[in-house]
């Protein structure tokens, strides 16, 4: 199906103090093309298989197809990955109508902190928590699969 | 889990004469590199999403990930798939103690026909018939992830 998404900085720690949950995620890329972006994930002890397709021009959109797997399977693939991975602490953080996911990076990625925002359609309005720092929709710099290539702290 | 195979050129057509089961098989690459091949294919109307390791040194065994998904996922995936796509119909005929999966090509590749040969270790005894040519096990240009960007017409 199509996913829409924006996708801001998150300007410092205050999120925490919303209502949240919390998982680890570990990911890894047998393709980081993004026209067609392999993932293998695991979160919270499940592991996922994700594919993604080339996003729309505003970096709003973009086709993704996910599937649950055994866990003792996203390890085997793991190992397949191009080399590097992602580390991150994913926040669960209901606002308005709407739930922000943000991403707290480890490893080389250590500071950068994104929240993402999924939206029904491009121009659904949604409300912004006063944490929300500055818009990077479409920015392929922030892409988890270019985080590996050129992580936050060589920027 | 790893699959170990051995592959051969078909040397004329009488293999058609042995009892065998026959299918139309579609397939198309999200990724080609041969460290983390990933495929979809469609067989018989169903959908499957594989993804392979690189093979060790002698070509025989190579890790293989494989899962049924739905028809329109995988309609929806080769969409996505890099340029051009396999057609060929896979024979299945039953010989000695194994079954020799026989696939014979279309459109580019028209005019090559392949036999494999899945065993249970690197050393195990198989019963040859007499359509079998030459082993080409390792080969990297009878890949099938190969034969769409360099197909038999171009040899």
């Amino acid at each position: 199906m199509i996913e829409i998404e924006r996708k801001f900085i998150v300007k410092n720690q205050s999120f925490k103090e919303e209502i949240h949950t919390k998982s680890i995620v570990f990911q890894g890329y047998l393709s980081s093309n993004p026209e067609r972006t392999v993932r293998v994930r695991i979160k919270n002890e499940k592991g996922y298989l994700t594919i993604k397709g080339i996003s729309n021009e505003s970096g709003t959109s973009r086709y993704e197809w996910e599937k649950e797997i055994p866990l003792v399977e996203a390890k085997e693939l793991f190992k397949l990955c191009e080399k590097g991975a992602i580390t991150k602490t994913r926040y669960e953080i209901p606002f308005g109508n709407h739930t922000y996911e943000v991403d707290e990076f480890y490893g080389d990625n250590e500071g950068l902190i994104i929240a993402e925002i999924e939206l029904s359609s491009e121009n659904e309005k949604f409300d912004k928590p006063n944490w929300l720092g500055d818009e990077v929709t479409g920015e392929q710099r922030y892409y988890n699969s270019n985080l590996i290539i050129l992580p936050f702290k060589e920027w």
